[in-house]
Parts: structure tokens; sequence; C-alpha cells
């Protein structure tokens, strides 16, 4: 069975999933989001794209904006960025302020709520204008330069994202924030807004797949063992606080966010995007995960 | 031995210990307080007034202002108040997040930053001018009509105070804040920042030592039974995390601030009121937890 | 209204609570008490005696022996107790496990099951026989040589207190036990099984309200200033986590056990004894706890 | 370079990161293990061994055997098995009590020492002699008929391991152990005690490369689904509460043992075993982690 077939397939079988998942409801963009809405999008490193369902309309990246900070700050301050932020997995939901003040004020990992605000923090320190620099850095790895920030999230966010407020206060107080937490949720909630498609991000992990380079532009984003390395932390922290029943059930790197996106890659052979706005219990796409399930389970192909 | 000349012989036993504390450093305001300062002032029920030292310097009331806050919210809400905050002694710090997240956002105490936080909430609610009640409450208690915020202290902990930023909008996360965090915060670091002297505190106190009436001036504060449970309050919950410690050594009813302050009740006896910088390692002053032990071991008296 | 009358009034108006609460169901000996059980003693410190329903039917003390044995260790150790165990009230549960880990092993008070197998160690450590002992002191101080262990509550308690087990092993670990696990809470089973009835245990605790010294035989078991520090730690650590509620609502220095007895002393006035086996969430006894309020508010004493 | 060569390179660069760590001295018999100690055995699933150093010495394998009574229970039970125990890193360390308190006595993975109580219950549960079925499957797994347990290690431990012994009995107090703590921890410190050499290691993982298939004998261990599973379980939680680090900087599925044992499999090309006593703050073979990530370097092969 090639690709597309198989997709074709997953869109048929994911039919009742979708309807169990719960849509995000902390602010009205999200919330108003149909939970039939369903996409998928692969990009081989041949060169070859498979899509199915609504693969080409735009939702929430939400936290798989922090696979892309953590990209550039990496690149940026390189291994020194682990005295700022751990690579553990939390063992805790991803907006603990628990382990945050039993572990004084340094994150866990990238992918949590408190490390991501760590890297846009070092974005801020490093860029004149980072929100900039974000936007040109997703359109270059996308190659699509339409792509924006959604102010009414940005500002939905902003209004009543407590907790963030609370994390970002919290990290300042153990000194472990260089900007004005202000500062750096303006940037955090204009990342978390950006409006993409399964195309558009299966077209940007796709250096995940291929050893830093992407195949449609000629440039270099990460090396051969930063990819490696960002893989790694994929695997192990990518998807809150079920990562282990990530790996186990479809045993892939993977990002997810709250708008029900979840980006994977394999290694040498693909990038793949998934899309269901219905969420599980830990915050990660439940038709989405079936989806990339299924995909691995039918190919036969993970990195275990 | 009169309780003038127990004041006098504390004062000159206190001398070894007022260096051995650490005077509160997060802002200059506070900072900058010399060590040596050591005053102490008793008032009974029956209208006499003792007092020893730097009793009428002013310093900054901090977290004691939380006993002036609670009474009013008392006053204002009754027993509604338990909805949305304990009685209970924390067992952590008194700015912890922990125990505020395992609890789903209803801090353990009034006197805990977090508790305090909530109690400010409900004022704002109450009151169209919050900050002016507080103050006029403040100079009725006291007798005194010069007591001002300082606007300096205030000034500094807003600029500085992120823990308590965090907090605020972590009990705004649980919907436990009905206004916005900032409002609260504002009013909560004036609160703070007020100035009194010793002779001031013990006056404001002397209502919980004569079941909720003021020898001073003729008005109930609080009934008999109100009186009895905020005494209650202070010595279960009115000493940050060594409330066990205080009761065992000093035995009475009380409350301290970071800036080196304890004011404590003998009810149907005394209010009194001790004021030394340096602070112990669970932020209350340590020479006047000394004072206030040699004052009780001294008389003999106390709750127990 | 004299002590009897009050006792009698309240004994009336208690039934309503007898059948809220929840009979301690993990051993048959305690699940098999009647919940209509009700009784109250009351002794001065001038010698009378008081008393009202069921107050000379025997019941397991429980926790309450926890009380006997600090006053031992205490006796034998003195102030270095301290260096094992805080007196610090734990805002946890009375047999976590949680705050043991994240202070290495110190208890936070000697009412805890974990600070009283560290008291009971003590006992083991200083004493041939420490079974005969905490017998002895039972039996002096109550006045009653009937008084004994049941050995079938003990039993039952070692066959299924796994909890404790845990515990006692933790403490191990810490290096914070002399003694093995298996002895100390063999000694542990064997003090929360001795069956006593209100009438003896408000005669054992008179000393506590009699500055050390009891009424009924010419012995000081704690001088003036050990009876106020056992006091304090009464107040502030006596009746699990719910010391703040039951200082707030009763107001007298307390312990209380699973088997439905609370012991309370006021100083300088009284001891007092209430039975009754429904417990509240907090482990106490829920009728008992409410009668002690109806008779502090009645009488219009407490500490406060 | 061929493996051999590599294994050579790296018996070299490894001498000066043997004194590093520390080795593990909470029993004599791994205490006195010296330090200089290293080997390191390759097996392929085209059947080729490579080995260097004390490849064929043996040493106590202690939490490695947690894989393999994994493997047996999921072959008795299946999937049923996560009802009792999770497949999430746990966020910390391995022996933590902490957060089976909070989590209602569910451990959060197979590999901390909770969950691998709860797996050796299930063992007991389902064969008549579970030490002997454990031997057995070992010997099967290795080929090697001379394998045994260590009677001294195990007696140490058992005389020794208060920690495990308050875990056994806190998981009993949730009911999550169906046999008593003593036959729990008999087989367990039994079961830690195997005493086997990196080339017994490596061979008895390689069905976990192969597809759940051995080389050298001819049965299917587990289905290719079963075996990705184990994987998946070994890289999200293998490596205590560093498993994002390992992941990072080895990048293979893998378990070790605090007797300074790694295991590691690359799915469909090897399995690996290094053996080093000192261990890093995370209890894992400081010299050993970095001998893997020295290989996986050189030769450029992991999962990402």
């Amino acid at each position: 069975m090639n690709y597309q077939d198989i997709l074709n397939e997953i869109h048929e079988e994911i039919q009742p999933y979708l309807k169990l998942g719960k849509v995000a409801s902390y602010i009205p963009e999200l919330a108003n989001v149909p939970y039939e809405k369903f996409g998928m999008s692969l990009h081989t490193v041949d060169g070859k794209t498979h899509s199915v369902g609504n693969a080409y309309e735009n939702f929430s990246i939400q936290s798989i904006s922090k696979l892309f900070t953590l990209t550039l700050a990496k690149q940026l301050v390189g291994e020194k960025l682990w005295a700022r932020v751990g690579r553990e997995p939390s063992g805790n939901p991803f907006n603990s302020l628990v382990q945050l003040e039993y572990e004084n004020g340094i994150p866990r990992n990238p992918f949590i709520n408190a490390g991501a605000l760590v890297i846009t923090d070092v974005l801020i320190s490093n860029f004149d204008n980072p929100k900039d620099k974000i936007l040109d850095f997703i359109r270059l790895l996308s190659g699509n330069k339409d792509i924006n920030y959604d102010p009414d999230v940005a500002l939905s966010e902003n209004k009543t994202g407590y907790l963030n407020k609370a994390l970002a206060n919290f990290l300042k107080s153990f000194k472990n924030l260089d900007n004005e937490p202000e500062q750096v949720l303006d940037v955090y909630f204009n990342q978390c807004s950006l409006a993409m498609n399964c195309c558009d991000l299966a077209n940007s992990c796709i250096f995940l797949a291929n050893d830093g380079r992407s195949h449609h532009f000629d440039e270099v984003i990460t090396t051969e063992k930063q990819t490696k390395y960002i893989n790694s932390i994929l695997l192990t922290c990518g998807t809150y606080d079920s990562v282990g029943d990530f790996a186990y059930r479809v045993g892939l790197p993977g990002k997810s966010g709250v708008g029900g996106g979840i980006v994977a890659v394999m290694p040498d052979k693909f990038s793949i995007c998934v899309w269901s706005p219905g969420l599980n219990e830990s915050g990660n796409s439940l038709a989405g995960t079936k989806a990339l399930e299924l995909f691995t389970t039918m190919t036969g192909i993970s990195v275990f």
C-alpha cells in the first residue's frame, strides 16, 4: 500500500474518533473550531507530498511553535542553553509550577511552558526584533510567505493567560528571565498564535528528518548532530505529560499543540503533520495521536 | 518586678541577639534599616502603656498588615470568607506556590501571601476606595492620624515583587481573585508599606486582648467571638512556617512582618509589639522573637 | 449554669451529630464500635469530676497515646528530642510520606505518625521493657491499674498497617530510627491499642492543666515549663491536618485519635475528654469536636 | 572503521572517565568492585560478537533485571499490565515515594523501583516458583546455563533495603500488591542480585534489536509489536531521572543498573552492553554512558 492509500484509509478509520476529544475552550478563537476538522500531510525526504482532509486549512499552532523557537535558540547559544533549562521529561502537567519551585526556577525542558518562556527570553535578548525574526524563520522553513501571527488569538491569550503570567513572574523571581515578564509574554503569546496548515508544518519540519537540510530550499538549518539532539528532546519531552504513551503507541519524535496539531518526524524518511481539534486528557489531539498510531502501525515504520 | 522593669531588663539582655539576624534585603528601603534598632511597647487592657528602646520610631509593618485586612474582611463577609481561603497552617514557606497548585487555588490561610492577596481582593470588591479604607481603619485602631503608606516602599515592591505577581496571577488562573491581579497587587504592596511604630501597633491590637473593644476610643471593633477567632488564626498561622516554634517559645497569638516587627496579644491582659530588623530563617524577627520569649518567661504569662 | 448541666445539655444537643461521622473501618475492632456511643468527662484542677453518657466505657485510644509517649520521651532526652523530630504543624495528612522525603526524614512533629514512631524509637532505646514502662506510666497518670493493651487491636494493626510499615522503613532509610522498624512498630501498635474510657483519659491529662502536677497522687509529671511546651504542641499539632479549625472552633490544646476520642485541656482550669466514634474528613471525632466547641462556647472558656 | 576498532578506540579514550564516577556503596558487595573495571560487548543481528576489556567478568545486574521481568510480565498479562503501572517517565528519582502518594499508588513506569515491585508481584501471582522462572528465562535469553543469583548480594540488600521495604509496604497500602511485601521483596532482591557479564547481557537483549527473535536459539521471545513497545519504554523510562540526557547523548533505548552496567539496542542492527562501576549523579554508569555516546557518535548510528 502506498503512502497516499494509507492516508486515505486513516482518514476513513479516524472518523469515529473525531468527536471523542475535547476542543480547547479557554479562548473563543480555539473553542469555535469545529471538532470534525481533520487533516494530514506527509512530506518525504525525497520531496514528495501526500495530503488528506483539511490539510490546507489554517489552525493555531500553539505549542508546536516551541519546536521552532528551540531550534533558533539552540543556533544562537548552543550548549550553554542547558544552564537555564533542562532536557528531561517533567512527569507533571505542562503548566505546573510545582517542579519549578522545587528545582529553583530551572524548567525541566524547553517544551513545557516555563521552559518555552526561557527560550523566548533568549530570543528577545539576541534579536532586535524577535517577533519578526521568528516569523521570518517559520516562513523560511515552510516556504510560505503568507504565514502570519493571529492578533486576535494573541490578544485573547494575553487577556486570559494568568497561568502563563504566573509562570513568567515566577521564573523572573528566580532570575531566570533576563527581560521583563510582560515582554516575554508578548512574544510568547504571539508565537503561539501563528496560523499554519498541515502542509506548512510538515514542510517546516522536514529538516529534522533530513539531517538538518530542507529539500525545498538550499540552506542548512541545523547540523546533523543538532538535528539528532532536537529529535531526542521531541521524543522524551514533546507531547506534554504523555511522552511515554506517545512513544509507545506512535514511536516517533513529535510535538503537539492545544490547537490540535501534531508534527512528527521519522529520521531519513519523512515528516508528517496531523490536525484534529479534539484533545485527550493530556492536551494532545486525540484523533491526531490515533491517526499517527495507525500510520506507524500500517507502515511498520517507527524509530523502534 | 513590674512590666516596665521587665521591658528594661529585656532591652539589656537582648543586645547580643540584635546582630544575629539578617535584615531583609530584597528592597533598598528595608535593607538600609540599621540592625541595632530595637523597640518594644506594651499596652494593658486597663489602659497603661510601657515602652523601651526605639518604640516610637517608624518601620515598615509589611505582613503585620494582614492582621488588619483580615479583620476588615471578616467584618464584611463573615464566615463566607472561608470558601476562598482556609484557616490551617501551611507547613510551607509563606510564599510557596506548591500547595496552592495541589489545593486548587485555595490558600491555606489569610497570613501566607496568597491568602492575604485573596483578603485584599475581598476589600477591593467591597470598598470604593480600599486604600483609603485600610488607612482609615489603621488610624482608628492606633488612634494616630499621622500614619501613612510609604510610597517608596510600595513602588520598590511593585518593581521587584515578581513572586507576589506570580502568586496573584496564579490565584486568578484558579478564579480565586475577582479583580485583576494588578489592582490587587497595588493595594497589597501599599498595605505592606505602612509605616508605624511599636506603640501604634500595640495600640492597634489591644482590641484583640480586650474582647474586641479598644480602650482609647469607644467602638466595638469585633465581637467577642470574632476576637477569639482572629486570635486562634494568629496562633496557628501568624508567624510563617514557624508557628509551632513561636507557640512553643512565646506562647501567645502573634503576627510578624519582614520589616522586623511582631505584634502579640494575651487575652484579657495586654497587647505587645516588638521591633528588631534582623530576621531568622523563617522570616521572623530573631531578637523580637527572643524578646517575647523572655517576656512570657519572666512574667509567667502565656495562653498555655 | 454549672458544668454538669452544661455536659447534660451538650449530651442532648449532640445526638443529631452522632451519625454524621464515619467510624474508622480499617480494622474490624474499630469498625464494629456502634456510632451512637458518646461519652464526656470533665476533671477540674480542684479535683471535681463531671461525666455524661458512655464516659466509663472503654475505647481504643489510638493516637491519643502519642501525647503520653511524647511526655515520657521529653522527660528522657529533653530538648535534644528536636534534633530528630520537628514541632511544626505539617499542613499534610497525618500519614503522608511526601513531606518526610522533602525534609530528609525529619518528621514535622511528634503527633503525625512518622514523628510518633521516632518518639517510640526513643523509648525503646531508653527502656529495657518499653511496653511495660508505657503501661505503667498510663496507669500512674490515670490512677487506674486495670488499663491494658488490647492484643486483638494490636495484632490487627500489625497485619494491615502497611502504611505505618512504609513510614517506619522510610524513617530507617534516613537513619532516623535507632532500632529495627519491626521493633518500633510492635511497640507502636501496642500503645495505640490501649483501651481506656473518658474518665481515665481526663484524669491522665489533668497534669497538663495543673502546671505538671496531678491532683490524685503526689508526683510532679512535668515541670511548669515542660507543661506549657506540651500544651503548645498540642494546640499547633494535636489534631491532624485540622489544627487551625480545631483552634478556631474549640480553642483548647487537644489530641485526637481515630478511635473517636479527643482529650483537651484548659490551663489552670480543667482537662476534658470526649468520645464519639464517627470521624470527620480529617480523622477527628466529628461529634466530639462539636461537643468541645459547644462546651467552650457555652462556658466562654478557651485559651483565646 | 569496523566495530571492533571502534570498541578498541573507545576502550582507550574512556580511561580518564573511569575514576570520575562513584561506585555504589550501600552494600559491601557493590562497594568492593574496583572502579577501573570496564567492559563492552556488541552483538549484531547477523550474529557477530565484538568485545573489549572486562567483557567476560561478572557484575551485579541490579536494575537491568527490570527489563527481563517486564518482558515476562508483559507476556503473561499483556496490556492489562497498564492498569497497575504507568509507562510515563517519572521526572523524579527512581526511589521517590512522593509521586506514588500523589498518584494513588500507581507507579509511573516499570523501571522505577515501585513499578518493578509491581511487576515482580505479577510474576509471583502467575508462577509457582517465580525465582526459578526468572532464572530460566535469563539463561534462555543469554544462552548461558551458568548464570545465577548471588545470595550474598540478595541478603545484603534484604538487610539494608529499608527504602525498598518502604516502597513495597506503601504499594501494599494502596492495594497495588497482591502478595505480601516480604515475598515480593525476596524475589526482587534476588532478581537484582543476578551476576552476569557484558557478553551475557548483550546476548540477552538481542531479541529487542531483532523484532523479538534471538539469533542463538529458535524461539520468538516477543512479537514485533511487543518488541517496539518495550524499546519505547526503555527510551522514555530506562535510565532513571536522566532519560532525556541519555536520549540526547546516546540516542538508543537502554536500561542501566547501579552495578554499573548499561544495555542498549539499535533496532535492526545490534544490542550492546557496557560495564563500568563508577556512577554519575543519576545512578547511571558515568563512563558507561560516555562509552555509548562515543559509540553512537563514531558510528553515526542512533534512532534519531
